[in-house]
């Protein structure tokens, strides 16, 4: 994924010369707290958010220009850069937001934390039982029962909890992804659990090859 | 996982009574952009963010009483809820911060969107060698070079692209979890491409027990 398809193009921008009063009222319309600073040709000359906007008006000032961040000071991303570099940028240095640019230095769009957070969301949220359809598409032959029956032995042998291979249907239709990491205590012991499952089903598929 | 595991306990609050130029500057000086507002018994009765703040400084408010959303008005959560909540009000509703109660209705932590974003890059930061070291504990028997050698031939087979068992084995101690789930489609196809690997050693771990 690449920070083009992460961002929003729909950002707001204001101009140096407005006033920092005008742009307050903006911001707080937009429920925005942070704000590109652009010029005619949308290259970003500089950066402001509600904080620099509280002290402004605390300290009388009047134009943006007086209060704003240079764009060196700010994160910044092309188009093509990694995704993965927007959220690394986004956690280590806590900012709200980081502008995208294309490789003329013209703004393009602004990857936001919602959009981070919308990103991983739509991972979490993918529900267990599609990942189970995948399996059994591609372990060929192997019917959703078997799986079902599979997974309710592993389960009930991992945590000591017997359930039946219907319940467990039921379960992964409900469960997330997210739930599932959390539930079995982290990714790894996640993909172990899937990993014995398709190691039983796949002893019996072979077995019964044989026969 | 729960809430209180992801909430902020050193978070920062305001009382009612503090003048919005005092609560601007400590908002700035701690870069929060949002702030609860609590009693001497800690209990919330009151928030305030950024964009309340610089409407307050332009129309002359003074005490934070006066510019405050009511508790009622901001989302909110139990301890003991899912933390998987608290990710699906910050996406749906978003919102920075939302604050985290005891029983007793006594203000606890605050997640805010950067505690999600880091929960989330935990789990896309793991190692893809370690999903293979953990599928290597399950299918006992099973050495690094066979997972190697057979993830190689699946993933020549699946992008077209030749890969050695030593690339491979490199790759996959560089790329994470999310570089990979990006990169093969998404999580399904990410875990099909596991499965074959699984399926491929299985059935020959299987072949040379029968021998």
């Amino acid at each position: 994924m690449k920070a083009r398809e992460m961002m929003d193009k729909n950002y707001l921008s204001v101009k140096a010369f407005d006033s920092i009063e005008n742009v307050s009222k903006i911001m707080e319309d937009y429920k925005r707290f942070t704000c590109p600073v652009v010029d005619d040709n949308n290259k970003l000359i500089g950066w402001v958010t509600a904080l620099d906007i509280t002290k402004g008006l605390r300290e009388g000032n009047d134009k943006i220009s007086e209060i704003m961040h240079k764009p060196e000071e700010t994160n910044a991303l092309k188009e093509e850069d990694s995704a993965r570099k927007a959220v690394l940028e986004v956690n280590e240095d806590r900012v709200l937001a980081i502008p995208v640019f294309d490789d003329n230095e013209i703004l393009k769009g602004i990857i936001r934390s919602f959009d981070v957070i919308e990103t991983f969301s739509e991972l979490y949220e993918t529900k267990v039982y599609k990942i189970y359809e995948a399996m059994q598409g591609q372990l060929k032959g192997v019917t959703w029962d078997e799986l079902m029956k599979a997974s309710a032995i592993v389960s009930t042998r991992t945590t000591g909890v017997k359930i039946t291979p219907e319940e467990y249907d039921k379960n992964i239709h409900n469960a997330t992804f997210g739930n599932a990491v959390w539930a079995t205590g982290g990714l790894e012991n996640f993909f172990v659990g899937l990993i014995s499952v398709g190691e039983m089903v796949i002893a019996r598929k072979i077995g019964q090859r044989r026969k």
